[in-house]
This record gives structure tokens, sequence and C-alpha cells, in this order.
């Protein structure tokens, strides 16, 4: 496939084509990222490379209108109509927060470890109104005393592991290796021969956004002109360092150092951000620590918006993590992926373009 | 003082005058427990006795008009009139964020280890429109990388100590001691020899505040016909015995467990209150145990809505620290002790009801 190769030189997605004549006499698949807030679809070729993309505020929690009115079928024609108009035995894939309780349809979660046989084994299907039918693939459910869940980032983690797998050989999908994908809830996913064998949710991107609007500290807070690197550190190297009360008391030095002077408004929000990604990464390294790993020395993948991986990629080097490498085009490729997999699209084609 | 001996046998403060006689005779001292949120207002006899409580959702965020309106003389007024209208020399004293920089005037924190006499060198006077002096005893401020702040707190910590050297004898006041003033942001302070020698705060009562408020976790919740002391006490443990990760990734825990069936949204509130409380006193014992002590065997007191210092007497059993006693009407006993150390009251008449 085209997306194989340093994510560095693949081309930028083509923009939203929404007034562009939709016809793709090339299309071969139809694939949905549609999470909590966004819809975005991906049109591929039979070779697994993007013809076109359109994106909407359709997530499951911003219909058009209710499930019961017919919600997801309004949204999902309003976004493909046009791609299955011309083509409208085109198969079409989706992952994410569409397959939850509150979504189209559920389609239950995997569970940890799973390999990508194991999403595609638990694969659920809708038809929609316009006759195309829909393949939803599952979340991973890690079970246990403190469970964890995924939607969504399953799909991006075999896209990262498609493109190791292709980018060099066979045998580094057999390597232990963490990925990180940073967000409202980032996850960490410990990966090996192909497979997600366990993982961890860190509230880190919600906790930051209540703390700032709805507590004291945001009160003398002021947004900067730009990112404040050193603030952030600050916060990184508290947590890592001087963190022991736990992330419920450093936060309060927030404000503590403001009072005193030593921590002016528009260093806090980066400070915040500091402590808390600080905390996590704090968190991450004893769990790995109980596994005789930690972040120290690492390499790792993170997936995820850019400036936010490079506020994790500066604060992880804080831990000795100096190896990081952002992967583009997860989700894009995962979807891909998984849709292979699943003989939605022409084996022999991607075939081809592999390796 | 009257307020000597067990707390336990101590008669509850008078309800609220508002509608009664405001004419007290024996009336010695007026004393302010003044907030954010809230003005507490107690008329002493000059032997310490509580003779009349008034109370006002005045706090110096919430006025009945600006500051630059006279609006701190207006509560003051408001709450202490009556009482003044028959003796304007009353002297008066007020704790808490009256003497914040957004106060009535800033009393300058007075830096830890602090004892009494320093609180009292630091009360500044502001005088009143209706022509009485108002003493504002200062914070404590402990410097450093993460500095440390308290308004009010030192006014009742000092007040428990007061019982304790009334209660026993004077050389217990030189034992090192534990005090926990659970809150919006709780704080745990270490006394020896009548002095707050450091303290810490996590933002405990807040944090919980904007997480059932404003993230994800709030969603699932139903709140419970009584508080659910196995629901609360599952999180505790979760959070001392399986939260290395931290309280970023525990808490999503009280949705992961919604979703698989194991915990329903009932338990859902005091489980979240649980595990942040559970957290807490984690990163308290671990900054403990950095001075060769523990929570463990530890006997401390606990000052604060008696609802919440039951639900941390309960978890602080799991951490082995069985022996908490609740100290009630420390905001009275402090005042009356600061007022009586700055010779606002005649120490005559307090000698004469002391030990």
């Amino acid at each position: 496939m085209t997306h194989a190769g340093s994510s560095q030189t693949a081309p930028a997605s083509p923009a939203n084509d929404a007034g562009a004549d939709a016809h793709f006499p090339d299309a071969a698949l139809i694939a949905l990222d549609w999470g909590t807030s966004s819809l975005r679809a991906y049109l591929f070729d039979a070779a697994g490379q993007v013809l076109a993309t359109r994106s909407s505020p359709a997530g499951i929690m911003n219909l058009p209108r209710s499930a019961e009115q017919g919600g997801f079928d309004a949204a999902f024609d309003d976004v493909c109509g046009a791609w299955l108009k011309h083509a409208p035995h085109l198969p079409a894939i989706a992952a994410g927060m569409v397959g939850s309780a509150q979504g189209w349809l559920e389609a239950p979660y995997v569970d940890a470890p799973a390999n990508a046989d194991a999403l595609v084994a638990g694969i659920v299907r809708v038809k929609a109104a316009c006759g195309a039918t829909l393949h939803i693939v599952p979340g991973v459910l890690q079970r246990g005393e403190l469970p964890n869940v995924m939607r969504g980032e399953e799909t991006q983690i075999f896209g990262a592991l498609t493109e190791s797998a292709n980018a060099t050989n066979a045998s580094s999908n057999d390597a232990r290796a963490l990925i990180g994908l940073p967000g409202t809830h980032a996850k960490w996913a410990v990966v090996q021969a192909g497979r997600i064998e366990r993982f961890h949710t860190f509230m880190t991107g919600e906790v930051f956004a209540a703390l700032r609007e709805h507590t004291i500290l945001g009160r003398t807070m002021v947004t900067p002109d730009r990112p404040d690197a050193e603030a952030f550190l600050h916060g990184v190297n508290i947590a890592r360092e001087k963190g022991q009360a736990g992330v419920l008391a450093t936060i309060f030095s927030a404000r503590s150092l403001g009072l005193t002077g030593q921590l002016p408004g528009q260093k806090q929000p980066d400070y915040l951000s500091g402590l808390l990604i600080g905390h996590e990464l704090a968190g991450l390294d004893a769990v790995l620590a109980q596994q005789q790993d930690s972040l120290a020395g690492q390499s790792l993948r993170l997936i995820g918006n850019e400036a936010l991986c490079e506020r994790y990629r500066l604060a992880l080097a804080q831990f000795g993590c100096t190896r990081t490498e952002l992967v583009r085009q997860a989700t894009e490729r995962g979807l891909w992926r998984v849709a292979s997999q699943a003989g939605l699209v022409n084996p022999a084609a991607q075939t081809a373009h592999a390796g």
C-alpha cells in the first residue's frame, strides 16, 4: 500500500472535497472514523491510496437528528452519499464510538490480548437505509479489577503496526513495543507479536480541561500567546521528582506559586499541563516497572494531534525516553488494514503493493 | 475556658439568634470565621463561653455589594451590628479569606513554622465604618518549590491544640502530631511544640466536584439514597493497593467498571470519592515516609464537616490509622485563643477557667 515507508514523506490527505465531483471510478472502500464529536470519512482505491476525505461534526453525540429518527443514516448519507451514488455497492467500514452502546449498532468489545483477526471476528454489520452495509469494528476490553476499554484506538494501533511491518521487516513485529495515544483519555498500549497485550487509560486531557475551566486553578490563568515549553517542563519535572504526594497535591502549586509570585498567570496553563502529563508518565513508568520495564531507553510510537504529541515527546525525554516516533495517518492505515483482513477489499491489489 | 474537656460533651453552639434580643451584658469578644462563601460570627463572654452565633452567606466572594461600595462594612454590620449597638467597643477578631488579597485588608502570610505568637504578631487592623476595629489573623505560608498556603485553617489548628493542652497536660503539646482538615482543599498539618511545622494541601474536594459535574465520569453516576460505605472503601483500597498508575488512571475505572457491569451507577459517586481520598492518604503516607513516619499507628485529629470526617476516619483505618479523633468547635476555640493571646480579652477571666 502506498502508505508504506517513512510517514514524514507520506502526502497529506486530500482536502475535504464536499463541493467537488464525487465520482471516483477507482473507489474500493469507504472507511469511517466515527467518534463522539466528529465523523471523518476516507475513500480508498483498491491499492490502499486515499482518493478523497470528508468530515462532519456529526459524532454520535452530535447527530443531525436523534438516532430514533434516523440520525445515523442521515449523517452517513450526508458524508458518504455522493460517493455511494456512483458506487452503491462500495464496502464500508467504521471504527470508534459508532460501535458503542450509544452508537448505531453495538459491536461488543473483544478481550485483550487481541490481534487484528480478533477485531475482524468481532465486526458487526448494520444495513443503512441507502442500501450500503456498514461494517463496525469492535473496541477492546481488558478485564480485571481495573478494567480498561478502547474504541477507535485499537484500529489506530493496528495502523501503526502495519507501518512498522512494512517499513522494516516482519520480525520487528514480534518485539514488545509501547504505543501512546495522547488525548482526552490518553491510552498506552503494550503490543507484541501483532497483538494488543494490555493497555492503560489516563484521563489527562479531560482532567486538565475540568481543572482549568471548573476549579480555582483556572481563575488566575492567562492563555499565553504560544506554548511555554519552560513552564511545561517545570511542571513535568515537579511531577517526576517531587510528585510523591500525588497529583491532587501538586496541582495546588499552580495556585500557590502564583500567590508567591513564582509563576505568573501566563505560565500557569503550561505548568499545569506539564504537571498532569508528568504524573501520567510517572504512573506509566511505575506500571512498567512492575513488568521489569521502564520508559528510560524505550523506543516508542505516538499517535495523535501533532502539537500534543510534541508535548509528550518533550516530557518523555525527561524520563529518559528520547526515541519517540510520531505515526501519521494511523487511523486510515488501521481502517484499511482491518478492511483488508476482513476481505472487504481485493487482497490481490493489496499484495501487489505490500513490502 | 468552658470548651475544655471532651469535645463530645461540649454543648452545641446556640442557634442563630437573628430575631432575638441582641443585648448580652457579658459580651467580651466578637469573633468571625470569614471565608470565601460564608461568614460566621461568635459572641463570647470573658470566660470564653459562646453566648450567641450568627451566620450569613456574605463570604468575601459573595458580599451584599462590592468591596468598593462598602461591601465588607455592610456584611459586618448585618451580622454584628445588633451586638455592637449595645457594646460599640467590643473587640473583634476575624480569620479566613477576609485577610487575603481579595479580602477587607490583606494580612500577609506568616512563614511556617509558625506558633500562635507569630499569628498574633501578623494581625492587621481595619477600622469599620461603625467605629469598631476588626483584627484580622494572617494565614500561614510554607515556602519552597511547592509552596503551601492556608487561611483560616491555622486558627482551627490552634483551636485543636488548645483543647489537647487543656484536656491532658502541657507536655502533650511537645509531641509531633498530625491534624487533618478535610474539605474542598484538604490540609494536613504536622504540629509540634505548639507550632505548625509544615503542611500539605490536597485539592480532593474540588477535584471530586469537577470530575463529577464536568467529566464523562458524572454521566453514569446516580446519587444514592445514602452514602455507600462498601463502594467508598472499594475505591479507597484500589487507590491504596492498585494505585501505582496514579489517580489520572484509576478514576477511569469508575466508568470502565460501569461498562463491564461491575459497578452500578448508584455506587459510582462513593467509589470515586473513595478513590480520591485513598489517593490523598496514599500521597500523604508517601510524604510521611520521607520523614520516617507513617499513617499506620498514627494518632491524629480531624477538623471539619462531620460526615466528611467520618469518610476520612473509615479511609484512614485502611491505612492502619485507627486512632482518629474529631475535634469539635475548633474554629471558635482557635479564634478565642488567638484573641486571648493578642490581649483582646481579659487574661484574668481566661486564666480563671483554664486547666
